[in-house]
């Protein structure tokens, strides 16, 4: 047994416990008496104590961590019989979903190996995958229905920090992306809570605004892109703090910078080019160029992994289609770090994007309220995936286009307008 | 933060990969297909690592771990609220209920800091732990009632290893207690898992005599010894293997070298002298001395912990009587090791052994469906505690006593005597 050295040491502790308590005060926003079930990976041990501490400051009524291995999870793929995929620990979920009921709060922290099994049988792997989302439906509904406060943050697991630098050593890199999560997550300031009510308070800003414009298109410029995307019927731009059904106000994605809305699945027109690459499932797909007519992508090229995105776009017919359009400032934090995270929870947040595949229904007026016939009469989209890609730039501009054919500047060279 | 150096490069690999394959193969038993539920401190990693691989190896279903951190635990003690005590997860606790009712196996590594709350608010740890307790029942209740296999196995934590070799540096006291672990679990030889099938048989062998004897009582002589327990109408003699309900034949304790069953409450007549220190919830107590007039202890005295002694005595009556006796060679190997452990698990079996307080309805003939005042009737006594002490010793004489009033050796200077 050989033991790696410990890199944990190369993580700033003072950011650290500030990530925490913006976990707890701002991501969960946990509410005095409310139990915490938070799960991560053993090597992030040392941001789950903080948060532990902090959350029972916060007057946690009980933490339950549940930690994982990527060594236990391999030795599934080298040793158990066949028949061992198609298992899921159902007791578990099911007890994770009556925790839910009884108004626990959930934060997940990430930070795995994104190559784990990379090197398993891909058959194994997706039948794990699949026995497994089976069984934590009955908890990810009451997730996806946004019935409790929930929150998502990050910790810098070696395998993830040699990816993102793999030019550096071990603790040089742990180093090295544990200061970009904290700068994404805004906790690399002297108030971070503070900075986050400001950065709520210019979201909901921008939301309101977008949503009284109440345009029917947006109409992106730029090197490469000249696409007008139609806006979905009752379409309704969300983004920062939302309030659960449990009453509590909290941002389930540290860090998050987009405003987002749904687009019209059938009201796409022009070409677009991704600015950033996209790591999709192990593999970089680089310099996109699409063409959409009806709303339908017709036309898809890439510099690098096209035979990937070809495949991709041939899952399903929504697949062609437009699920979310999202707005960040090309000043934004993640965008100026200028890194790749190999991490929707970040790279999404880097840049203006669009994602292939499903809708939320939460971005509709009434949303939850909406059956899926409706939603899909509204303009939404529908498909077994939803890839967010980036296509904003510091030379991107953006215009709303109103029912009567009028104009308003929304983006001028990657930044708001107004 | 400072991070401690990492002590398990200071354990045996080899050793430790046997250790986990007699938990699968001996301890659990673990059938292919069967799912495996097993805790553990997260310190512990190295020995779950293996287990998994050993327990898929053997065909298991799917392996869930849930890791406990004694930092998590501190979080809670330092800062929660005091209304936190009085909480406990129990959504968790009835899915693992639910997982023991269908078929899945459950392990249990122990080897946490035996100090951890000692220095916390009473008050705090008990209404904690009653809390726990409760909610903990419906799976205890399948455990105990031996519904399905079960298994405890130790591993050399940190802090228990220092509490055993106070003298030594870290690594080294980790080192020497993973040593006396393999040791006393009997990994230390070329096969452990034909080892055990030959201690299982010498087990067997040994309560099938006594079983066949049907003792009427047990008559010990040594130094400040001179006793006779009364043994229980119907009593049973267990030691070693055992099978539980769903048919699977496992050792739910590794190390176990006892023969153990049940004595009658109301016939103890002399005094005994222990003949090793008792560690009782952080308290060492020393040469305790007692003497028993119709089951009932009216004298007792302890060189030192005596009045911690005279406060467990006071639980109950039932503190007072014996609800256990327990056979140990003076030759086994915990015993030859001459250690302390701090730790029952392991103490129990360094010697032969009484128990103060409540006995195991498994300990008779038929015991499971005998009603607790059946047990009564039959001698079994009853209380809140069950605290084993070590009377044991290589110049212990011990006769059995037919209801004839003849007499048949069965230990000789610590050793049985046929
Ligand atoms: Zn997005
Ligand atoms: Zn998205
Ligand atoms: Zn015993
Ligand atoms: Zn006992």
């Amino acid at each position: 047994m050989t033991t790696p050295p410990d890199v944990s040491a190369a993580i700033d502790p003072d950011k650290l416990d500030r990530l925490a308590e913006v976990a707890v005060k701002v991501g969960l926003r946990l509410e005095r008496g409310q139990d915490l079930f938070l799960t991560a990976p053993i090597a992030a041990l040392p941001l789950v104590r903080r948060i532990a501490a902090h959350a029972y400051a916060a007057g946690a009524g009980l933490v339950t961590p549940l930690f994982s291995d990527e060594e236990v999870t391999l030795a599934r793929y080298r040793h158990a019989p066949a028949e061992s995929f198609d298992r899921a620990p159902a007791w578990l979920y099911e007890g994770v979903a009556k925790a839910f009921s009884a108004n626990t709060a959930r934060l997940a922290i990430v930070g795995d190996n994104p190559m784990l099994l990379s090197g398993e049988d891909p058959q194994k792997v997706s039948r794990a995958n699949k026995a497994n989302a089976l069984a934590y439906q009955p908890a990810l509904e009451k997730i996806a229905g946004f019935d409790i406060n929930w929150n998502i943050v990050a910790y810098p697991g070696t395998a993830w920090a040699r990816q993102v630098f793999p030019d550096l050593g071990e603790a040089e890199a742990v180093g090295k992306l544990a200061e970009a999560i904290f700068a994404a997550s805004r906790v690399d300031v002297a108030d971070p809570v503070g900075a986050w009510a400001a950065h709520n308070a210019e979201l909901k800003r921008r939301t309101q605004w977008l949503n009284a414009q109440r345009f029917d298109a947006l109409h992106y410029v730029g090197p490469g892109t000249d696409l007008v995307i139609g806006l979905a019927d009752d379409h309704e731009w969300q983004g920062g703090a939302s309030t659960a059904k449990n009453g509590i106000t909290c941002n389930p994605n540290i860090p998050t910078e987009e405003v987002f809305t749904t687009p019209h699945a059938r009201r796409v027109e022009g070409h677009v080019a991704s600015t950033k690459p996209l790591s999709y499932q192990g593999t970089l797909i680089d310099d996109i160029a699409v063409r959409f007519e009806g709303g339908r992508i017709v036309e898809a090229r890439a510099r690098r992994g096209e035979d990937v995105l070809q495949k991709v776009l041939d899952t399903d017919d929504g697949a062609r289609r437009l699920g979310e359009v999202a707005l960040v400032p090309h000043s934004s934090p993640i965008s100026k770090g200028g890194l790749l995270f190999y991490n929707t929870l970040f790279d999404e947040n880097a840049a203006c994007h669009i994602a292939l595949g499903q809708c939320y229904s939460k971005c509709f007026l009434d949303g939850a309220s909406l059956s899926p016939d409706e939603i899909a009469a509204k303009g939404g989209n529908k498909s077994l995936i939803h890839i967010d890609w980036m296509i904003g730039s510091g030379t991107l501009d953006i215009d709303g286009l109103r029912p009567d054919g009028s104009r308003v500047p929304v983006f001028r060279a990657g930044e708001w307008a107004a």
